[in-house]
């Protein structure tokens, strides 16, 4: 069984990722702690909704797009094709990638 | 500041309501207490990975349809406009509405 909390983790590791920035960087503008952020990245501590809202904020992606790239993630598990939506080229769009 | 267990609990709920079913049938098929699943519906309790994967799967619907539509209210909430989408009408279909 896929978990939210993994798939939600990925999610968010990626987006840091895709912005070329670290842990460090994305802890301190969303004021949780390093460690915090390491654990909930790889799906081994539930974020709160109010840490996760800094955490989306901090990363500049709404947590609506965040959600939306989980789902299609957890749908694309359960073998159901997920287009490329004008959702997910607003996500690009907002992480500097189109 | 709309937060994630506000709007996943809403959406729980109306799920739920959508069949007709009472918070002790869904509790029991879901293996929660019907005290847990209250708070969560209410957005008073953060959902664990776990019993959130329990209570879709009590209520029949996948988890990515139900995160699907907690990021169309929040996009909503954003401004943002959401299609009647394949994906809510498949929810739609599993919940017997149509």
């Amino acid at each position: 069984m896929v978990l939210l909390r993994s798939e939600l983790g990925s999610v968010l590791r990626s987006n840091r990722l895709r912005q070329h920035r670290t842990l460090r960087d994305v802890s301190a503008a969303a004021k949780v702690s390093l460690g915090y952020l390491s654990e909930v990245e790889r799906g081994q501590k539930e974020a709160s909704s109010e840490l996760l809202a800094s955490i989306c904020a901090a990363l500049g992606t709404p947590l609506w797009t965040t959600l939306r790239e989980v789902s299609d993630r957890l749908a694309s598990h359960d073998g159901h094709w997920v287009p490329d939506t004008p959702d997910a080229l607003f996500q690009d769009e907002l992480a500097g990638v189109r």
